[in-house]
This record gives C-alpha cells, structure tokens and sequence, in this order.
C-alpha cells in the first residue's frame, strides 16, 4: 500500500478552513487563482505519489550509510532529491528575487504535507534548507544572500540547523560551540554539535550549515550566543574544516542521515556571522517557528499516511461476521464497530491536525502580505499562538494515529513488511525535534497567551464560537450533538485559558506550567472541533447548492464524530488545568521510589 | 540503566490492595506466609534484574535467527533459561503432583511481571508453556499429562499455541488445518499456523505445539475446532512433521522468534488429542485466560521499565533552571513541572494496570482455592469481568507509558542506543496478541457484563465505591479530591454500564459494541483509582500507627494525582458511550474518502 495525496480534502481545507477563498479574493496572494492553486497541489501530488512514496521503505530498510567521513544516502534518492528540485518544488515558496516562485507559506505548507507524507525521512531535509532561507533573508548580509540564497532557494544546495550541543537541548543558554572574530570578517568556529539533520548526504555539492556559537567577550546565557553561516564547501571551492564524526541508530526516518557534527577539528571553521553579533538566538527563532509549523505538518502527514493503509487493509481483510450483515462468510474488519471507531478516529484527528497547521500559516501569510498593518500584527500573533498547538498536537496526532494504525492491521502490524511499524517508528521523532512538546505547551502559555494582554486568545476563542453559532442555527439534522459538545469544549477551554492568563503572570507560574500540557491538548480539541465545523458547514451549504460531491456528506459526519467522540475529552483536560497542578507540592514525595 | 525489581511496590499491593493478607488469614494460600512471599518475591526480583535484565538489548540487537529451520537464540539467551528453570521459576505455580509449588497465581503474577520488565522477548515464552500446562490439566488424558507435564512443569521443555492460520485471526472459526484419525489413537494434523511464538527455538530439547484443526467430519465454525498435542519430537525420539517454515521480522521483541509453523508437509504430523473431538476452543480458552493475564501483565512490566529509566534520565539530566530553585545553574529536568506530569502520569498508570491484573489474578486463586462454592463462583466471575480489563487497559498502558519514557529523554529518547525506544517497539505487541485490544473491549461488554443477570459488574462497582467512601471519611487532607474525582469517575462507569447492559441484549447490540473501547478505558480508570485509593488508604493506616516509610506519603500523592489528573477523563468516556455510538450510521458515509 502506497500513498495517495488527499488533493481534494487539502484544497478544501485550505479554501474553506484557512480562508485560502478569502484571501485570494482580497487580493493576498497575487495572481494566484483556485484553478491554479489546484493544479499546484495535483502535481506536488503526484510527485509524491509516484516519485518519493515508493522510496520510504527501502529507506527505512537501508537507511543512511557512514563511512570514513562520508554519508551515503538509501538507493534512488539522489536522484529523487535531484528530480524533487529540478522540478522546482524547493523554490516554491522561496523569494522571486533569488528565484523562487514566492508562493504562499499555506500552498507550501501543502506540498510540505505530502512530501513528508511520501517520505518523512525524505520531508525533514527541504525543512531545514527553507528555514536556512527565511534566516538569511531577514538577518543576512547583502554579500550573503548574494552569494547562498539562489543555490538554496533552488536546492542546489541544502541547509543544516546546528542548535544542540550534548549538553544543551532544550536549553540553549549552555551552548559552549566557540566562535572567534579573525578580523577580515570571518570568524573560527570549534565545536561539537549533535543530532544534526542531514548534517552530512551526499544529495548536492555542498552544505551550509547554521551554527550557533559564542564569542569570547560575549555575555553568559542566552543573549550571548551568535548565529554563523559555516559552509562545507568555501567559496573558492576547499573543504572547511566542519565534518561529519558519526550518524545516529535511530528508531524511525532511518533514510534521513542524524549527524555529530566537529567544527574545527583542525584549527576552527571558517564562518560568517549572520544578524548581528549575541543575537543569534532571535535569528534562530526565525527558522524555528516555520520549522516548527513544518514538523506539524509531519504529524498530519504519517498520520494521513497511517490512515490510508488502516482503512485499506481494513477494506481488504475479513474476518468475523459483521452484525447485520447482509452477505455470506466473513465480513471485510471495516464493517466491524470497533474498527469503524478506530479508523474514524484515526481520520479525525489527522483531519484537526491538518486544519490548525493550515490556520497557521495561513497566519504567517497574513502577516506578511497584508497590507493593513493592524492585520499584518494581528496575523502575525495568530500564527504565534497557533504555532506550538500546531506543532504539539499534530505531533502527537501523528503518534497517536499511526499506533491505531498498527492495531487495526491486527498481527500484521507488528510484522516490518507490512509497513505499519514503520511510521509509528518514523512519528515518535516529531514530538520530540524543533522543541519537545512540553516546550511547545510552555511557549503556548507562558509566552503566547499574554500577547497583546490576553486579546489574542479571546478573539481566536471568539471565532471558535461564532463558527458554533452557525452551527446551532444551522439546524441540520447530520449534525448531531456536533454544537451543544462543541460549545461544551470551547467553555472549558476560555474558563482555562482566564485561569493560566491570572497563574502565569502571578506568583504561581510554576503552577500554570504544570497545566500547559493538558491545556495545549484542550486548546487543539476545541480549535480543530470549531475547525472540522467550518467545514462541515461550507460542505453543507455546497450541497445545499447542489453539489453531490459524496465528500461533503463525509466532512458533516466526521465533524460530528470529533464532537461527540473526542471533544468531548476537554471537560477532564480543564479539570486537571485547573486544580491538577496540586500534585506540585506532593510531586518529590510521589516520585520518591 | 537496567531494571531493578519494584518488590516492595509489588508486595505491598498484592497485601493491601489484592487481597493476600486477608487470603493469607483465611488459609487460602496454605503454607504460605507474608514472610515467604516476600523472601520468593525478594529471590525472584534478584534473578531478573541480574540475570535476565541485561540480556534484553543484546536480544534486541542480535535478535532470533533462522537458518534452515534452526532458531538461533540471541547469546547468553539459552544459559539464562537454563538458571531460571533450574531455579525453579518456571514450576512455581505448577501442580504439586508434576514437580509443581502450587503457589498462588497471584504470586506467579509478580514473577510473571519481573521476568517481562527484565525482557520481554524472555518472558512470553514461558507464558505460553504455563498456558499449555492448564490446557492439559483441565482437559488432558491421563496418559498425556503423565508424559508431558513434569517436563513442562519443570521447564525441560516449553509448548506453544498453534491458533492463528493467515486467513483465521481473531475469527478462529476459520480455522483450516486438518486433523485426520489414523485409528490408533494418534491423528495426523496437516496445515499452515503463523505468529507462533518460540514455535521453533534451541533453549530445549523438546517443544510442544498445541495445534487447533478440524476433523473431516467436524461441523463448520467454531464448533468443529479440536486441540491436539503435537510435540516436535515423538515418544520414540523421532522427528515429527512439524517444522518452523520461517520467523518474522519485528517491529519489536526482536529476540522472540514468531514462527511460521508447517504441520504435515511430509504426510501428517503427529498429534493427541487434548479434550473431545470438537471442543477445542474450549479447552483453548483455559489457555487463553490466563495467558490474557500474563499478557496484560507484559503491559505493567514494560510500563515499570520505561518509568524507572525515565526517572533515571530525569534525575541525571540537566536542562534549564527550575522554577523556585535554589541552586546554581541548571536543574535536573525531574524539577520541571511537565516533566514531572509526564513522569508522574506514568507511574500512576502503572500502578493503577498493576493493581487491576493482580485483582483478576486473585479472582482465579479464589476461583480454584476457595473451600466455598459460592466463593469460588463469585471468584471466577470477577476474574472473567476483570481479565479483558486487565489486558487491554493494561498493554495500552504499557505503550502509553514507554512512549512519555521516549519524551521524557528528549532526543536521547530516538536514539537506540538509550534503550528507551526499544521498551515502545516491544510493548506495542501487547495490545494485539492474545486477542486483540478490540476483542477484550468486546468481550468484556457481550461476554463479560451480563455474568450473573449483571450482577457482577454491579458487585464490583459496589466495591469501589464502598472503597471511595472510606477515603471521604478519611478526611485527610492530603488525599485532596481523590474522593469526589473518583466517585464522579464510579458514577459515570455505573451509568455507563446500565446503558450497556441494556443496549447489548437489545436489538441494537452493534451500538454497544461501538462504545466497548472506551468503556473498557472507563472501567479501568474506575478500577484503578479505587485500586489506587485502597492502597492509599492502608497506606494512611500505616501511617497512623507510627510507621515511618516515606513510600507510604509517597502511595496517597500518587492516589490522588491519578485521581485529579487522570480518572478526570472519565465524563468523556461516558458520554461517548451513551451517545457517541450515532457515528454508526453514517460510518460509512465518513470513511468513504
């Protein structure tokens, strides 16, 4: 079972979730048009299909090779990533002064779905090249665009992210990577860096990596860390002195080279610095908070992936006779209740997860195309407080959906060939890479909710509640319990959001971190729920109009299964934000052994 | 980091929360004391965290292989089987009269988890051998058990469960191997098993495969299923016709060979009887209870494991500086209050899956030990309504809590090398074999709920919340909510169970089952909690009569977190029982893509 890109559910979504028809009506996004958005999406489609799907297992199976130095990327993937940015795919969304195509981040965001739904391991390398851009734009040189930005807008050459040191994960104020000033502009740079993805391959000719490091006078913590551009390759063609020391063993992405990195082994990298000097860290977080967007979509991605082969195989296998079956012998499993929950569910969950990543950049686009300042900041907060349940929720979506996959698959899920396993063992990387999810529900409420004093929640809130609303007065029997559990959600989650907004900034902040978990997860419940609704409800005035398309009669019933089967969660989430964090004070005494 | 037995958390469980102290007072355990079972516990937890603790990720690396029809083991993996059978281990529940100890199931129970914290892939085995040595007392000829069940008591040789045929899963009826009488008392058994476990190994000289297949003049269905015994090497010491055709490879428990199984290829194995023609499944069943069991605890055991490393790393790993720290620098991450919500959801969980397996184990004691009928009964009966409860909740615990174990190490976590990821690919088999996850779900709402016109199901809640009420006349404080959180979660488990006591044997049965999954869910948060609270509150008592170990502070915290942070889901729970089964209708219609 391979993939088939989802092209009409994604174009749905993005036209009537994530206001793709509003935008394009406003004039945001240029010369775009549906017709052509959809054409863009049919043939990323198919090039996912046809090009990278079929090379995931063997990727997994020979996974990258290290030798001497050198990182031998799986059988066919040189030439696929060769094909992928021939066909110019990595230019999609890239600046059209350095030969990009300036699409929207949303329309990317598709494509970014599908490639990493083909390939995970294939997916992360291009993540990391268009963050690599993004930084360069906004903080980089005029001598450094000029001289890396087209290679890396067309993926000629790819980018690396170098953050984390043995010693510094999640906390980054413990960098220790050294960069000294030469004094003609360049800087040396010594240093271990690890975990580095596709710090090494053998794709292109060569790689830039982005590296973090500390100057000498430079202050402790945070604010004294600076961003370098550290090529492997130097501009007059001779290997700098940064090398691949080793790759990991890894559960899952086993085609997608995770590399130890040595910065001048042999007396220091040769680096340019990027931003200004202790600023590095906000210039990271520019690369980060897409990146981060794009590791949601990874969720979304296997989780879709793990969905398709779940509900063929259940189409295929038999076994029991299904109640009320009207045919002889054993039914195919779907017929069966307790599969139907499952692959609902599974289909479900990866539908929310698809439709915040999509609000999410369809946030980044409005604050950067809009030509109304006040929407331009208001976007902007939007993509900020989406962006960790983005990458948090669909990460875990991802886990969570390709888990049932497995169960749905019976014994044969465990078995590596059927292929099942390997997507839970490819998802469990996405909650953990680009800040573990418990740093995600930390940014959520201790740095996200206050922005503009609480008014960005409230309204994101708001809009969760007029699409209820609608809803309600839609009247539609298909609906079911879809608003009165919806509403249910979207309560719990405003009477949670005012208690961590009065926690965080109080004395008591350690107390709203204890709820940020739980809290992310009722935050992603109710949004996707009011999500699922939007467009359920455009579905419906579709067939109101006429339209028979099957699929809107689909989008109603799966709306009303995330209400009345997995919103439904929220009231327990508020619980434990609310009054759970009383397990701090007793928490040394119960982990005591 | 490797495992070291939790033998005081075991003990005290089994004393305070499953009943030994009050069995042990009523003489049902015979000789044995509070003294003795501590000193076996003791001996049992020193021989798996030495000797079979670190062989598990060798056997994960090095894994079973198979070369013409041989199965290798992983090394070291014969020697250790070798010291636990001569130990003793294996013969500890076995019957007095076959070399057995004839100790409780219960106590066997703790064993059965220590052997499986220290490795999975070790533990399964002896599972199956124990289920086999059922099978044959219940329903064995006298001739058959005077031949085999010493060996199988002692552990010379082990035995395996043929059952599942490509086309027959959890649908035996299916079943196609052929079982034909020669006439002389012995059949010849001819057909394809596959997922046999240690269907073919080199730790003994001998295996006996039980083997389901059908008389050529047997009714179709389940009812024309018959057992037989079927050992690899004949009385006479000749090799019969039953060899392992192939192992798979696996997603995890990498050094327990899952073989594919051909009887007959070369004119017929030959098999005995087990029971009567026909009644196979029956005497399936004896194995399969109690193998449920042990399955179940695989889940508590894995779920022990992943904790007890994460709370290592926890402790060791230093990232960011904790809120309210008073030292220097970075804090341990275990002082973070997200991660110690992860950490601390992952031993409630575990404690709460312990608890409920070792409940069920001490209703199969009570059902074959109890001088009163009625008591027997009522014990059989309780251990059939928990068993479903026990392996489904408790495997999805093991993969639940080995999955926050990969969180809890960061990136480390992903790496192989840290250990934590292999605890994910080996519990994710759990939920699936012995009958899947689903089919415990089933079982439990068609099977399990109307035992005794409903009466047991209503004992049981009566338990809990006769449970709950004591701890709201405790009135200590630190039990916090623990009381209303619990009844709610009790409340709703009782108004979730008369909608499906009715609904089951209404002409709706197919909305019942859609809603089994999370009612079992439900159930086990009941359950557990209570299980919880009874712990809590004898650890209270302890307290109060001067006792000075901090474990006991240490039970009533984690009572009362898994009280306010986790049976808080159980309001969700219900309301997708009582009315989230609508999705039936239109299931179809949200699954066609």
């Amino acid at each position: 079972m391979t993939y088939r890109a989802p092209v009409s559910d994604i174009l749905f979504t993005m036209r009537h979730v994530s206001g793709l028809d509003r935008a394009l009506g406003e004039g945001l996004y240029d010369d775009l048009s549906t017709d052509l958005a959809a054409t863009i999406l049919e043939e990323a489609g198919r090039f996912a299909n046809d090009v990278i799907a079929p090379l995931n297992r063997e990727g997994d199976k020979h996974g990258a090779i290290f030798k001497d130095g050198v990182v031998t990327t799986a059988p066919g993937w040189k030439e696929a990533y060769a094909a992928w940015t021939d066909a110019g795919w990595n230019a999609l969304p890239g600046p059209v002064g350095y030969g990009g195509q300036g699409l929207p981040v949303l329309l990317n965001s598709a494509c970014v779905e599908m490639w990493n739904a083909a390939s995970m391991a294939f997916g992360i390398g291009p993540v990391l090249t268009m963050g690599a851009i993004e930084a360069l734009i906004a903080h980089g040189s005029e001598d450094l665009k000029s001289r890396y930005l087209e290679k890396l807008v067309s993926g000629e050459w790819t980018a690396t992210m170098n953050l984390t040191e043995p010693q510094a994960g999640s906390d980054l104020a413990a960098i220790r990577t050294r960069a000294e000033r030469v004094g003609d502009g360049t800087y040396r740079i010594t240093g271990q860096k690890i975990f580095i993805t596709y710090g090494e391959h053998d794709l292109t000719d060569n790689i830039l990596h982005l590296v973090l490091a500390r100057l000498p006078d430079a202050p402790a913590g945070t604010r004294g860390i600076s961003l370098f551009l550290v090529p492997k390759f130097l501009p007059d063609g001779t290997r700098n002195d940064a090398r691949c020391h080793s790759i990991e063993h890894k559960m899952g992405i086993h085609a997608s080279p995770t590399c130890t990195m040595m910065f001048g082994d042999h007396g220091g990298a040769i680096g340019w610095l990027v931003g200004e000097e202790n600023r590095g860290l906000a210039c990271m977080f520019t690369m980060m908070n897409n990146a981060r967007l794009a590791v949601g979509l990874q969720g979304v991605a296997i989780a879709e992936r793990a969905y398709q082969q779940a509900l063929a195989y259940a189409h295929e296998r038999r076994q029991g006779r299904a109640i009320g079956s009207t045919q002889d012998g054993m039914s195919p499993i779907i017929e069966h209740p307790d599969v139907q929950r499952n692959l609902l569910t599974m289909k479900a969950l990866t539908a929310a997860a698809r439709a915040i990543c999509y609000l999410t950049a369809e946030g980044i686009d409005r604050a950067h195309r809009d030509k109304d300042e006040t929407s331009r900041r208001k976007g902007n907060e939007r993509a900020s407080l989406l962006t960790p349940v983005a990458k948090a929720f669909a990460t875990d979506v991802g886990v969570e959906v390709a888990s049932l996959g497995i169960q749905v698959h019976g014994g044969m899920g465990f078995i590596e060939e059927t292929g099942a396993a390997q997507h839970l063992r490819d998802a469990r990387i996405a909650p953990i890479y680009e800040g573990t999810n418990g740093i995600q529900a930390i940014d959520l409420v201790a740095r996200k909710l206050p922005l503009s004093g609480g008014e960005t929640v409230r309204t994101q809130i708001a809009s969760m509640r007029a699409t209820v609303t609608r809803v309600m007065k839609e009247g539609t029997p298909a609906f079911g319990a879809t608003a009165p559990r919806l509403r249910d959600a979207i309560e719990s989650l405003d009477r949670a959001t005012g208690y961590l907004l009065k926690t965080v900034s109080s004395n008591a902040p350690a107390e709203a971190l204890a709820g940020a978990t739980p809290y992310l997860r009722l935050f992603a419940l109710a949004q996707g729920g009011a999500a699922l609704a939007e467009a359920a409800l455009a579905a419906n005035a579709l067939m109101s109009g006429g339209d028979k398309d099957p699929a809107h009669a689909s989008r109603i019933a799966l709306c009303r299964f995330f209400a009345e089967n997995i919103a439904v969660a929220a009231k327990g989430l508020e619980d434990t934000v609310l009054s759970g964090a009383d397990f701090l004070r007793d928490a040394s005494l119960a982990l005591a052994s």
